[in-house]
């Protein structure tokens, strides 16, 4: 399958690597390829400039995000702030009738940690996209756990949980079926229903971020346990 | 131990009956004892009428919030919108130096489900209380699961976890000493740090929401699984 990914911080690497490793045709999106390209120093969270990490991958192609968004899937996985704008340049006819991805977070930095969040309660990212792009089938899933746990799911022993939230069924089968590819059990994967249910889902970041600092490792998750 | 609950609801029911089962001493503060007893309907959740399960349960005292704040531990099983209210009227003087367990979740129902958050990323229940009343010792917990699976861990098989949030250790370790009592193993009982972590657990409740709703059962948890 050809998949776009917009984004090229730890989360849209981590998902393009690992689509790479499972076969998929994959096309890293970004803002300007140029300037992504050219940029030597490593990014804001100490991860080797970009360049550096996609001439280790000659399988994955870098393009603009109109190029990743000409896939069959698109995985969003630019910030928050950014998912908004990086769509729009994606471009809506290219989004429509596509299955979308969702895995941003809509975490606001600018006051330093822990973050406030750009979108809560009455709303969420997941539904902001799915309203400003009516054509395409938002699904939201994975931001829930960093960035190797959602495509390496064995980082994590035994059952642990991961989410979907949306309104198109068809859409989160063919999502169930790519986290399948990725190890992810049938079990282990919960339909929380429409689009809506995105609220909860990013709103549980703060929870995961002070679970981060008790715990002194990303490298765990949730596990819904029922009776 | 004489613990006071405050809140005659679901939770306060919940947590004093199972207290009480336990050997503890219990007083069950309401605002009006009079009308809290007068009362012959169920409640809006339709449970019976608080006097009766009181008369099922002799070994329960129920007084006005200021008596049951005279207990050595309080338990705040208010509702998010009650619990300041409550809480003054329970006395500042009464809840100095006390471990004040803080159960209550900020939720809004009035503009019907899925409620709003009353309090969110900037700031939880948990901390305005404790600002509120700073000679008290608050540690937020349970909130994230329902009031049976609160005090009754074993009805959701194996492990799962329980999160503190509080600013004073030796409050928190009294809390524990009361989880296992309750049958909670200590491995599950998660601590997330000071009262600020508080928002994490109270803006988890959108998520568990929609979990009660796609689960179809209120008995289900979370268990933080790591590496």
């Amino acid at each position: 399958m050809r998949v776009g990914v917009l984004g090229t911080g730890t989360v849209g690497r981590a998902i393009a690597a690992r689509l790479a490793e499972l076969g998929h045709e994959v096309v890293v999106g970004t803002r300007d390829v140029t300037a992504t390209m050219a940029r030597t120093e490593p990014d804001g969270r100490g991860n080797p400039p970009f360049g550096t990490w996609a001439e280790e991958r000659p399988q994955v192609t870098v393009g603009s995000f109109a190029d990743a968004a000409a896939g069959e899937l698109i995985v969003n996985a630019t910030s928050g702030a950014g998912s908004l704008p990086s769509l729009t340049a994606a471009g809506e006819d290219n989004l429509a009738g596509k299955v979308l991805l969702d895995v941003a977070n809509p975490l606001d930095f600018s006051a330093g940690m822990p973050p406030t969040l750009l979108v809560k309660d009455t709303d969420s990212l997941g539904e902001q996209i799915q309203r400003a792009f009516p054509q395409a089938r938002v699904v939201k899933a994975l931001n829930t756990m960093n960035a190797l746990v959602m495509v390496h799911p064995d980082r994590v022993p035994g059952d642990h949980s991961v989410f979907l939230s949306g309104d198109d069924s068809d859409a989160k089968q063919m999502v169930t079926d790519l986290f399948r590819g990725f190890g992810w059990s049938a079990d282990n994967i919960v339909d929380l229903g429409g689009i809506r249910s995105a609220r909860g889902v990013e709103m549980y970041l703060p929870l995961w971020l002070s679970l981060r600092q008790a715990l002194g490792t990303g490298d765990f998750n949730i596990h819904v346990v029922r009776a």
